[in-house]
């Protein structure tokens, strides 16, 4: 337990956090009585009782992705105030409803859009591709006078940053607004959306669902609308995670593409297990391409040392796919609604003239899962874990059984562990090589987890995801369809159609190492024939944009 | 002391190779004779003592590049049966002269080259990118129904090899002719060109010199033309050292472009430390370009899944670069004809028009050199060495030092050291990074060794090409100049300029990681406007050409 010194710490960033949404901004006390962790309750619902947002706010936040919204921004049809103004009222509301935020700054991102404006008027031009957009940041990034607490009661007491992720400095000079950080889960290292300093993030679709994580307040926020474009970190699933439990689109790329220097104290220098790769959360296929290319084409490399020096490539058109199908593993069965969507989504490529190619002797995901712990298990410090121990801080249970599954009482790996591991990960490599060009895949589709977003506390080992991280292929995620109480009623360990009931369904689509390119260009494509429109319908827009 | 046994297939190796060289291409006893790695002779000289090769071949083989020769090889100007026959009977000189090929298959080549001829009059189009040409290769590669013994004694009695390497497959589907393997020095761990099985490899140049390793056969080939374009490795300047000891271009891409799977038993899996590089020994800048792009078009991450998905890049043209200039450094002094080359093409350059830019602040090698130490350290097993122990080899005096060096008593790396070895190497690159992007720079010259090429023994740590394995920059080697007793004759340790004299220069170019594409571009570059006519000089035709 934290001692009353610490508490009173929590205490005191939490009051903060409540203090930085302005007045007029907080919903009713009867909306707010209703959000509850345990409650079945949609936030999009709720946002329905309440007034804060104007229609035009409405139509900014709800109707369009990224792309739409830089071309109009870049034009000038619609202000950099007026869409920031509109985000942040919206992540003020998701935070009431959702508790997805850590940092709040509407104040500093007013003033940003007002200097956009103000830039475009007397440049004529855009600052660059993300001029005037909103975007939302993962706690872990650093961003200039702002802190990074990542939900450690032990580093309440860091200070604010004193210089950019140099990704942040890749995005200010790009023109984005930066407005607010979103919540990561104790010890950034379960799936869940829980941490002693910021307490329970949920799920827009349903309150009583867990986000995912370690993104857990990206997923949420994004969700829910209260941004359009959102950056995360995945070392496991923990962009994907968030990405499918909340229904929106989301790309974690091959390791050390996007610069990830000068993120808040986590993983020591020098870590040899699987690396933590950036992406974006957003809304269409799209908005994940624009995100990748325009940070690739800031020459990333050039600042950050640890990032590759592989310039964005420009791909020729590929009007068909040639894409495998995992539908499912012995050790990680999935349940009914994923299983079906799967299958939907095959059904529906192989209609719009794709070859799909059904994998049946896929390599183990087991002996997969079981490499990657025993490479998180290299170390030895326990990284990410330690700062909870410095602030005693209590474990939630669903990081005590990842713990005690990763880090085994007993195993000491030595050196010759590094070999192991490595040798082990070469061989599913080849494994996976051999299912991959011997069926000349140009991508794999498969599950992204064995269930669609489950009760708080409940998401269990990220195997679906964990893989991709550990062969270091980049894969996204497209939301498809929902879990149906009436079609997914066949009996599953660990499962209540019920429960399931509406939660957003998705796909995970992987590609090879390096293909990240190839992996946005067939989200794409894919996405396109999933949704016979974009799965959030471009409206008609309002004549002032 | 190897064994009585031993030495029985020792000396059986020694005949068959022997033996598989033609009489009627065995040099004259009086030639024969001044041969011995203390004569301070030129093969190129001593050629001139025989007749084996006749104008034609003499023509073929020193005149052109690979380039040159695959132009006329695709459309049926020359036949691969006649550039076959002229490398294969230069190649058996070479051996007899330098001493530089552990297996020999002529006969295989020459039926080969009758293979291609007919394909290309049955097909009208040549099969590939290497169509009829000769490429020789290093001994490590695996070859078919040939022997890799790599000079371990104890790998005499290995079978021959059941499988191609991949980059074999490669070059084969290509249209290459394989005709011969080349020497490495004991252990693969030294610059010289010595190994039990096979004795002394020599430098052309002078056979008092050291060829350089570990493709210490490739350069002595490739440099007495022997070979129009080699295959070599690279792991802390083996493709490097040789290309400067025998005046040859040289290129080491960034680990795991080209693809490495399936060479002979050497580097246990699972090696967590400095990653071998393939890379090609070649006549021209733009035979280097010609390698690389070929073998990477092949797609070679489709077979070998260690290699990365990482296509050719082309890059639009650059009329001026931005050359950082790293001339010395305290630790690794260079010796007078290293210093006056580089001077000369970095003054060359400048008349040129490109901008040099002299870097007075570098990081410091010797901190490389003992990080690159402490990651091969990490091999606890000893991998390389351990062959040599099977067989109980007498150790070559300098690889007894560089073990001495390498694992110095007393060390026992635990798995802590994985992580201090990897952030030293990171703090490296990033000291580089500020040098390199603070000053623009699109790539870097500096000397490829302390010195041109060294009487047999005295190569001394790889310190100047190391540094760029360590961290993971392609390099080139480009010949420039020879070592001159008149215009060298200052004071230097462990240097005298009678013995340096008419000894090849050069300078090396090296980029940032993964930026292979530009150091190949850039290595054109820099040699068109160092040699006003290309280094080996493109004369008129024969006709028949």
């Amino acid at each position: 337990m934290v001692s009353q010194e610490w508490q009173v710490l929590i205490d005191e960033k939490r009051a903060q956090r409540e203090a930085s949404i302005p007045s007029q901004w907080k919903i009713p006390k009867r909306v707010a009585d209703k959000v509850s962790p345990t409650a079945s309750v949609s936030a999009f619902q709720l946002l329905e009782e309440t007034d804060i947002l104007t229609k035009e706010q409405r139509e900014i936040t709800e109707v369009h992705d990224a792309t739409f919204l830089l071309e109009r921004l870049a034009t000038g049809k619609v202000s950099s105030q007026a869409v920031t103004t509109a985000f942040c009222k919206r992540a003020a509301v998701a935070q009431q409803l959702t508790n997805c935020l850590t940092e709040i700054f509407f104040d500093e991102a007013l003033a940003r859009a007002r200097f956009l404006d103000d830039y475009l008027e007397r440049n004529g031009k855009p600052m660059g591709p993300f001029h005037g957009l909103p975007i939302s940041i993962k706690d872990m990034f650093m961003i200039k006078e702002q802190f990074a607490t990542l939900g450690y009661v032990s580093y309440l007491t860091k200070p604010k940053a004193d210089e950019n992720s140099f990704v942040i400095d890749i995005l200010l000079e790009g023109g984005a607004v930066l407005y607010c950080k979103t919540t990561v889960p104790q010890g950034l290292f379960i799936m869940e959306g829980y941490s002693q300093v910021f307490g329970q993030t949920m799920n827009p679709h349903n309150l009583s669902l867990g986000p995912g994580g370690s993104s857990s307040g990206e997923g949420a926020l994004v969700s829910f609308r209260g941004s359009i474009l959102g950056l995360g970190s995945d070392i496991g699933g923990s962009i994907r995670a968030p990405s499918l439990c909340n229904g929106v689109f989301g790309m974690k790329l091959s390791s050390d593409r996007l610069p990830y220097a000068k993120q808040q104290e986590l993983f020591p220098k020098g870590w040899p297990s699987i690396v933590c790769s950036l992406g974006p959360l957003a809304h269409s296929a799209r908005d994940l391409s624009l995100f990748c290319k325009s940070v690739l084409q800031a020459q990333p490399w050039r600042r950050d040392s640890t990032a590759y020096a592989l310039p964005w490539r420009e791909l020729p058109s590929k009007p068909k796919l040639r894409i495998g199908v995992w539908s499912d593993d012995p050790s990680f069965p999935v349940h009914p609604p994923v299983s079906r969507i799967l299958a939907s989504a095959t059904a529906k490529l192989r209609d719009a003239g794709h070859e799909l190619i059904m994998i049946s002797d896929a390599p183990s995901l087991a002996n997969a899962v079981m490499t990657a712990c025993r490479s998180f298990a290299l170390d030895t410090e326990q990284a990410p874990i330690k700062p909870l121990r410095d602030a005693n801080e209590d474990l939630h249970p669903a990081l005590e059984e990842t713990i005690a599954q990763t880090f085994p009482e007993g195993h000491v790996p030595d050196l010759s562990e590094v070999w192991a591991v490595n040798a082990t990960k070469e061989d599913i490599r080849e494994e996976w090589a051999q299912v991959w060009w011997g069926n000349d895949l140009d991508v794999l589709i498969c599950p992204g987890s064995r269930s669609t977003s489950v009760p708080h506390g409940k998401y269990g080992p990220p195997a679906w995801t964990l893989i991709w991280n550990l062969l270091d292929f980049p894969a996204s995620v497209v939301p498809y369809l929902k879990a149906d109480k009436e079609l997914d009623n066949q009996p599953a360990e660990d499962f209540d159609p019920l429960v399931a009931h509406g939660a957003p369904g998705s796909i995970q689509i992987v590609g090879w190492r390096f293909q990240d390119e190839e992996v946005l260009q067939a989200t794409e494509i894919i996405s396109q024939a999933l949704h016979s429109q974009p799965p959030t319908p471009l409206k008609p827009m309002l004549n002032k944009l």
